[in-house]
């Protein structure tokens, strides 16, 4: 997690496993509360008198009398990736609204009390009682933890929301995050990601030789066998870097959020699909201990109020994408098609790693046997009704 | 709605709007509750001392203190459709579950207090506080409430989802619900809906021509102009017409629904994708008057347990549609997808009746214009990075 950007690595062990922008530069106030401010504290339960009336702005009369519980929620993202970051603050605002402000969870974007890549020891630990981001920045934990996030050729975002909440999918994941003392609530989908943005166009297999690009993760691994020059670096440095040529091409997230950080004024060609990441879910991790301690209605309260906001986050983006692509596309970018060569490399060194993560790791195995057949009848099914009806009502309409 | 189905009609202006399935087998317990014992109640709103513990199962220690309140909740749909009536229940479980039992819905499947076709009548005299319906039932109303739920070669279910939470589309519709003294939360959704049973194939749009076909609604309205007969049953009245040659088509849902109705055994052409329903959204409606007599913490317990109630429903039909169709594939059904030609003369029919409409009322036109634009920014989008994922990775799964 260097902030040197000069210092290009092309270390896979070791690498920075997402995009977890802790060196963005709406992110400096990290150092305002550097390590030791993080105290431990556990679930501050304050029991009050029964029937007070707890004070709410604009609220007439009061429903909820029971203790006042004040959590700490860190977040992997800066506050300026207002749709990633803002799912934390969504989180807290509506279990505040469920319980008259006696349940709170106060909002810390990445870095003003954790670093955005350390929230799940603060989790495990119980220096904060939650957190907001991606499992698979985690893979180094547990490798099987990215099942909870996304595949490279894997789940779409409704196939994820699906297998976690419907296909047995979050029960096996919380096997995993129980060793951590953690239990895991489905956090919200991106909708399928970007390809990215790259300074050349690259045909086929053979213009990925070489290539040096920003991109982290089990997109990273998947480029690397392919034979490029894989880049590890955090938000705040991609665009410099791309900029002035030190990498060839670098993945973000999307339209709005690629937008925010400029890359088209660095790099002309944007490709799609972001076959890496078609089904990014987040992830609130919550401390078992703190858990645990929670009244029965305020563990009510936090489930409901998480799915609510697991179902938001793909909804603005939807409604957000669509727009940022078109005016990028008015300023000039040029989109590109990933060639069904490349994809289909990729597909093969993609199945190759996860088969080999699987025969390594047993807990990796049992969650992707699994997987894998709700994946296989998900594209069966997806590919009969939905994809007829997408492919003849988008017919020409596709951009770039 | 008349239970004969020997008089098939072919009358547009009188036709049933939807699948409300009234007559269905499920549904005889209708009779046991007239109309008579429809009463008006409103709101039941009585105050309890503070700080009195309610008593629900299993929960050491209760943190509500408010008012109970009592509603009651009518669906459209009959008990045996587990997913589409299951969402009235999974709200009145939530609803109660973040109130320790102090709001209640009672849940009542369609017929049993109110037809499933007069619930909306019902929800306006306050007769009941909410019913769990689909707007397109209520056409005859406003012409623009079909814009609620689906529109032939309208948006996907993520993009309905988007365009009602983020879009603007929620708000537009609350418009329309005011008139009747109704506010409106969106329901859930089907996913895209199959194409139906058909005894022979339909290659080309000659076939359309004379077909007798079991199809309500918009889809109706534009088979009728492609030259179909269009007939109107419930769906209970559907399996027999179908299995004796009354009619030579019929739709329904999709293949976890159509399966428990056994089509599969009255014809064995199964088409898709159901271009008149791509993404139908469920609404919940709650009478104005009780909704403004809540307390406000409960109108925060009713908006996000409904939003995460929206939500569950498109994941528990992904993880079921897929093993259903697998299902009806082994027991001989025979996928077909509908011709271009058949989807091209759909899609400039259907068009021409949105315009139609759009012109004939104001509300419609305000709706459907905006409706319009979110969907092309939303189709160009989609278009380029979601579908291409799926056309690269389905590649070859396609069934049938």
């Amino acid at each position: 997690m260097s902030k040197d950007h000069s210092s290009l690595s092309t270390s896979h062990g070791n690498q920075q496993p997402a995009d977890a922008p802790e060196q963005s530069p709406a992110m400096n106030r990290r150092g305002f509360l550097g390590k030791a401010a993080v105290v431990a504290s556990g679930a501050a339960l304050t029991a009050c008198a029964p029937g007070e009336q707890a004070a709410t702005g604009g609220e007439s009369a009061g429903v909820i009398t029971g203790p006042r519980v004040q959590w700490r929620i860190a977040s992997s993202f800066p506050r300026s990736l207002d749709t990633l970051y803002g799912q934390t603050e969504l989180l807290a605002e509506r279990v505040s609204a469920l319980t008259e402000g006696r349940f709170t969870l106060r909002a810390y974007p990445a870095g003003e009390l954790v670093p955005g890549l350390e929230v799940m020891d603060a989790v495990q630990q119980g220096t904060i009682q939650a957190a907001q981001t991606v499992s698979y920045y985690f893979s180094g934990k547990n490798p099987a933890l990215v099942l909870d996030s996304t595949m490279p050729f894997g789940l779409t975002p409704r196939q994820q929301g699906a297998w976690l909440q419907e296909g047995g999918g979050k029960e096996l994941i919380r096997e995993l995050y129980a060793d951590f003392g953690i239990i895991n609530f489905p956090g919200g989908n991106t909708g399928a990601q970007m390809g990215g943005w790259f300074k050349r166009e690259i045909n086929s297999i053979g213009d990925v030789n070489g290539l040096k690009m920003r991109i982290p993760g089990a997109g990273g691994d998947v480029m690397n066998r392919l034979g490029a020059t894989v880049q590890v670096l955090a938000g705040g440095d991609i665009y410099p870097a791309l900029e002035r040529g030190a990498i060839d091409a670098a993945e973000w997230v999307g339209p709005y959020d690629d937008e925010k950080l400029g890359f088209n004024t660095a790099a002309p060609f944007y490709y799609y699909p972001g076959w890496w990441e078609p089904g990014p879910e987040m992830v609130f991790q919550v401390n078992q201990a703190a858990w645990d301690a929670l009244p029965a209605t305020y563990k009510e309260v936090f489930e409901y109020a998480s799915r609510s906001v697991q179902a938001t986050l793909v909804q603005k983006y939807d409604a957000l994408n669509g727009p940022a692509l078109q005016r990028l596309i008015e300023s000039g970018t040029q989109l590109r098609r990933f060639s069904d060569d490349i994809m289909a490399a990729a597909r093969t060194a993609a199945t190759d790693i996860a088969e080999e993560a699987a025969s390594a790791t047993p807990a990796y195995r049992r969650v992707y046997d699994q997987w894998k057949n709700f994946r296989d009848v998900s594209f069966r099914w997806f590919s009969t009704n939905e994809l007829a009806y997408q492919n003849f009502t988008y017919g020409g309409m596709q951009q770039g």
